[in-house]
């Protein structure tokens, strides 16, 4: 009945879960909000990339026309992208490069996606574009080193399978920009990893035409690249829309797809990123905001590394606005963070991620279970669930029998985290309130005291080495219980009995 | 049944409860471990003032006798005593200064008191100690300003009734000290407050030869203070005792001792400061680390005030020393906060009052009920104890009909903290874990996750502008709730059924 | 020969000239850049109040149109400005209000000034702007209390004299806009100040109709503001302009206009707010990067306070983007700091300011003498400069006579900083780099090291109470010198010559 | 005449002078303001390791004797101890261990040494002494992790052969002691490294029978080290003393000694650790305030790694008290720092050290120039002096050619900072002021201002690849140059002319 967890790991962990996360447009990273919710999840969580749209939108001002004597010249200026990235990486965390938006100087058209309105068009002079890609990067290698922009993935746009963030969605033109963009990086430095084609999910007709171009005219190509996402189509309310999801297992079929599709091509083995996953792709969905969300993704992160080098929950933070300024603090936005900081339970999902060890002990539907060097056991349980409209049973149960010392007996102590429909779950406190748009200062504070997941300890007898743990998780619940073996140093002379108030024994 | 609330307050809360605070021997605010718990109690309970022993003992250096030409000289050093009230004052916290020991170049024997061996003999040369007490001050005037020192009560010397403390507990020596020093003080400015005589618990026999004393003589006095305990004798063991307590009206008792003794002296009416209370007066008593020491002097912080000026814990923080260097983590020292910061229950009673109301509703044995200005009403809830060994029953009910907005009905939202056996409580986890002396990092991490009080979050009916609440205590419970009334903001088109996961409504 | 300083101060020093700075559009203090920027002149130089546009721009999303069951519905957001409000006040400094530009969704036009495209038309229905009024300010009582908001000065509109800023510099119109915002203001509570007309200079025949106005229809108005800037006609060039300027005493004058426009006016007498000033109105004018700047300005510090309840330099930091994005580091942007938190000549002049005491003892073209409480002197000195193309002479002499102690001699310390072409100029050392747009981090630091002023130290031989100060000064040199009579502690037994390599005497 | 400067690197350079620093006794690094000192030089200056006294003191209480049944019995406690090196290594530093003094209860006599009375006496039991280092290591390891404690060096013991430090200064007995705590030391773990025999000046008598009973006994030994100064016999004033000292070649020759006195013995080639040194080894000379003291080392500095593996300058900060609390501000301490961390002249020292670049292109008895791999080059620039009484004359120059690019010609960026009897010189500033003892707020503010290196700034022509230096140094100064090659990027529309008062250029 108890699953039992093996004495010996099964596999490392792979860090894939963590190696990127998304954020808005990059100028949104200027923002305090945006740089303190990052050094927060990069202490918390360790992201160790982050990638955004936009880098060669207006709003950073990278490329810009002007006149002189008669002449149409250049500026390429870096102030805004050098804060970026020393924000980013004072922070502790690698840009991933995005190349993109059109600069409106270089555009071939005026068609833009967002509300802050990036040009979706192709360059009106390719060469312009490669020599402000070659410019760019140049400068990042000068300020940052080559060892370092080496270690940093440069994506070739976005989307460009669909029409509302390519032109057309013209596959001809993509290959264009792709070949011209990623020769223009490979002109700055060779060991730069130059990768494609960014798609949207349902756009795997894309593959094979990719790899047969980038092959054909040996283009070069260090990784690809795609997005993944289930929800179904919207229905829009004000400021909101309501979708479907599809079960989680359909996010790791969209992982798993390019090396799929790549079978038997010379692509075949490239590095696969996921650089932009969730459960829905609308930043305006209340399912970001809830505990479901959390439990939802937990097998995802769980088994996410088996298929890709990595895979970036869009986004770190509701400081975001590609639909507009948020309209309220809860308002179902991509980030893991609200605006002013309070972790959403999918935060909770990736710092519990955070604590797991090195080792792999056990991997199941609803358990993860790992082991430290120092010998602690992490035990992650969740509820599963589907993504439909049904709601989940109330409750469910994780039975494990878990190895915590070498044979002997003796007690080990277990602490407990909690995240669910009550537990670590401001949003839920929030609706509780009545949704308040401009919370007070005392209601801040409140739903901060309510994000932070519930805590229990507890010490649990060590029989032959294991500890049985049979866990009651509540509705949509994500769970963490760390397992350590007690080394007990109580003194003889100690006699709880003896302090005021505790005759019967302290421990009840 | 239920305790009908007012509507209107019948008080306002008096701020004596956080108007001081004890620390150990003043060179102990040098360390970071120290400043830093200060710094952490400032923000989350907000006392107003700081008082330690020790000012002018050898390690702070403020007097050192040498010789110069065949001449004995004294040199006044301020280099330590300045970084101290620099950094309370940095912290938002005052100092409430305690003049003594006796520095060893001005001693007139070789007694002392502490691990840290504080000189308890009265000065060699009442003229030299004059001039130190003068040039201390002027010292502070200078550098802080006269209006800033003039709100700074200065006591003389600390419970010299006891053989410990002052040499043969020679009252007439004390009597001349005091009268020596409150000179001292006035001549640096006549604005300075003095006070004493700064009794232990049991002393009350010295109050009327002090009050004739400084009548018959006009010295100075502008305030009068002692201390309070509740334990018992001592039953020692290695690095601890255990005690037996009084019940805490005892502590109110000792309180209102002052006044009822000066009662038709000339001191009458003079401000009273508790400047050191406790229940246990001894720095190794388990109790301390208890929640049961927080419900136990629930009571007295809620009503200390209507007694007193000030009644100031002993202590902020484990960073004390006066039997040497802590044992290990917990070691029933008098701090609110351990070394390294942890949380004790007695703390979050303090954070919890913090958070109460100018305006009393309602006071009693095992509540109080205060609202803000901006209508928000704050239950604090304990379980009554009464210092025998018998354990108090698992658990307590408090139920208490509260006005939350005029006369309407809606809902309330509802914030509850809880510390208990279990919630808010490193100790507790800490005795799972084995009692780790020296707890590894992750052990500490653990701990502060414990440490934390357990959350929970509702939404009331109200009901002619009034919630009923059902508080279940757990054993030795302290607990806080936060009633708001809902103005509620939901928008017309809100499904949460529409949610992934939510068919059922979200809010279960 | 020398200024002979008077022992007994003249005046009071007004704190005018700090009473305001002004800021670029409202969601730039979204930045971390910004926040940084206001936290560091807070500290350094003590801001009391911060202005800038766009609190009702569309990038602040407080009024938003949407359908709901085929109807028009608004939804205010102020997820923003309390963000922007909420760092203000944590930085100590409060927000002076600038309503205004016109929400997309309510406005009758779609004229825009700046970059940012900010709307400059008047509302398409002065209901729904007053509602917007009424419903941002009750939200801000709510947020931070009635008592904070009174204190917030509240303007309405910018510049409506010029057509960049209000459609067609209606000025009817402007008087209708007025009139509805100040009775919506007065709505919500009668001690809110609001005002106006917020004139660009040469616009002073706008004053009679609109005291005319407000006063025929008894339309509050509790202050009046104005702009000031003493820059001649714009000469462009890619990325900048150059520009001549008018003397310094022209912005004084500037100063003191509203008050004479107004004399025997219902206006008469009231406050006078100086919203913004600066020498070029430019973003783009090297001048203000200089020391000459500093120079310029000093006498209008120094003097301003005698005029106008406030004078708001144009801008705090140049994170500022009226024309786009900085195109490099220097790039004549208002800001009193870089990018970066490099400290302009300007910067310095403020915060030498910041060390004047309370009392005047004189003032002169090239010099203010002010002494502290605690008897310190300070000396800020300038070299006077007119504003003409023709470089000033090299150098310039300030010689006075300065009373620092009561008649006694002996000894005063001095410590001069200096800000001129050389030091305190990051700007001069960036044009000495070859004026790179994107420093590296290493010339960064070297930028920040030259942006430090000179500091010197000496000590003066006092001579009846007085020393005489013979004070060079660089080329657009400000310079603050703080005097201090010795008490000398120097022990009898000191001997530097004892010291090896001191044996002609240390101090040379 | 002028020193060329070589194109290509003579050498790499070691960083031996930053691998270790001392401090006081261990429990000072309890404090705040120690703690803040080592932040600050981690941060500006790099040191690697920290090293200090007292680790096994009762301050520390790591070994405690108790009775419990009628039997002794001895506690470790490691709450100080961890929360040292906690924060050592949150700053970036680890701890080189030194195993002393003997705990109270342990040892076998009660001499001590310093004002804080560390125990100087052999164990009363070897076995006990190895089990407290055993379990003292263990705990370090279980603590930290073996992989970290492996490059901690451990000391046995501080300077035996004095009798101040080890009782009668029994070789003997040191040298028993060095065999059990060595094999205690490697009973934790073989690739632990220890070493001895710490010696003082003036000892090199004691290497060969280290030498022989390590070898003949087979005893582990993994490194060697000594201490170093130069200082003279003491001349004392009150809470002073005035010393003459040796020339700076003395240190080098004292660095040296270790490995000429091990030749052709069986630890021959072992690193040598210089675990302290400095000009006098009294905490109360003022020479350590001094530039000369700077000016003194800088040949020390650049040449010591040269020797030896590390030289710790002995110390950090002036929070150190072998003599009691520091009888006010600048008092001789041996600290880089100050309390309240204002830097001395031999930080900056320190501080310009830091700048260097890997690559030694040339260096002298005035100087060191150095390559960074961007291509920058640092001039470090000295007065030498001889430690002589007589004053060094006022002023040195060095000239040198520096290669700062290819070989075209153009401009080049310099930034030198200086130090010496004016510059970066708050001591000399404090003498100006009278010698405070305990400075106000706002001379303390002064100082600061005083303690800053000047700074300037100067482009030179670039011939033939090469920048002449003329550089004119000030009595005693210590001066850094930072040389860059500019690449100029200045447009070509840029006049400064037409910025108002720069009609005849701005760069003056």
């Amino acid at each position: 009945m108890h699953v039992q967890v093996p004495n010996e790991p099964i596999a490392r962990l792979s860090s894939a879960w963590r190696r990127c996360v998304g954020t808005g447009r990059m100028d949104l990273s200027l923002r305090r909000g945006h740089s303190e919710a990052l050094e927060l999840a990069s202490r918390e969580i360790g992201f160790e990339m982050i990638r955004g749209h936009g880098m060669l939108s207006d709003a950073m001002a990278v490329h810009r026309a002007y006149e002189w004597q008669g002449e149409r010249r250049v500026q390429h200026t870096f102030v805004h992208l050098d804060e970026v990235v020393d924000r980013y990486l004072a922070a502790g965390v690698r840009p991933f490069l995005e190349l993109g938006f059109m600069p409106a100087d270089l555009a071939s058209g005026d068609q833009t996606v967002f509300w802050w309105k990036g040009n979706i068009t192709p360059p009106r002079s390719y060469a312009e574009w490669a020599e402000l890609v070659r410019a760019t990067l140049r400068h990042l290698v000068d300020r940052y080193g080559l060892e370092e922009v080496r270690t940093w993935p440069i994506e070739v746009w976005n989307e460009p399978n669909l029409d509302i963030f390519w032109k057309d969605a013209d596959q001809a033109e993509y290959l264009r920009l792709y070949e011209v963009t990623a020769r223009a990086v490979k002109d700055v430095d060779a060991g730069l990893q130059v990768g494609g084609p960014v798609l949207s999910p349902g756009a795997d007709e894309w593959w094979a035409p990719f790899a047969e171009y980038v092959t054909s005219r040996d283009v070069p190509v260090d990784f690809v690249s795609r997005h993944a996402y289930t929800s179904g189509p919207a229905q829009p309310v004000p400021f909101g829309v309501y979708q479907d999801l599809r079960p989680p297992q359909d996010l790791l079929e969209q992982f798993a797809a390019p090396a799929r599709h790549l079978e038997g091509t010379a692509l075949a083995g490239l590095p696969v990123h996921i650089s932009e996953f969730n459960t829905s792709y609308r930043p305006d969905n209340p399912v970001h905001d809830t505990a479901y969300n959390a439990a939802y993704l937990a097998p995802v992160l769980t088994a996410g590394g088996e298929h890709v080098e990595s895979f970036a929950y869009w986004t770190l933070s509701d400081v975001f606005e590609e639909l507009g300024v948020a309209p309220g603090l809860f308002h179902g936005g991509f980030g893991l963070l609200t605006h002013g900081l309070l972790r959403k339970p999918t935060y909770h999902l990736y710092a519990f991620m955070a604590q797991a060890g090195p080792h792999v002990l056990a991997r199941g539907e609803d358990h993860l279970v790992t082991r430290h060097d120092d010998g602690r056991v992490t035990v992650l349980a969740w509820q599963p669930v589907d993504g439909s409209p049904t709601t989940a049973s109330d409750g469910h149960r994780v039975q494990l029998s878990v190895p915590v010392a070498a044979d002997g007996d003796g007690r080990a102590f277990a602490l407990r985290r909690r995240v669910n429909e009550h537990d670590g779950n401001a949003w839920s406190a929030w609706r509780g309130m009545g949704r308040p748009g401009a919370p007070s200062h005392a209601q801040r504070d409140a739903l901060e005291l309510a994000s932070r997941p519930a805590v229990e300890h507890a010490t649990h007898a060590v029989s032959a080495g294991r500890v049985v743990l049979d866990l009651h998780l509540a509705r949509h619940e994500v769970t963490l219980v760390e397992l350590d073996a007690v080394r007990d140093q109580t003194p003889p002379w100690t006699d709880d009995t003896r302090i005021p108030g505790y005759a019967d024994g302290a421990a009840r």
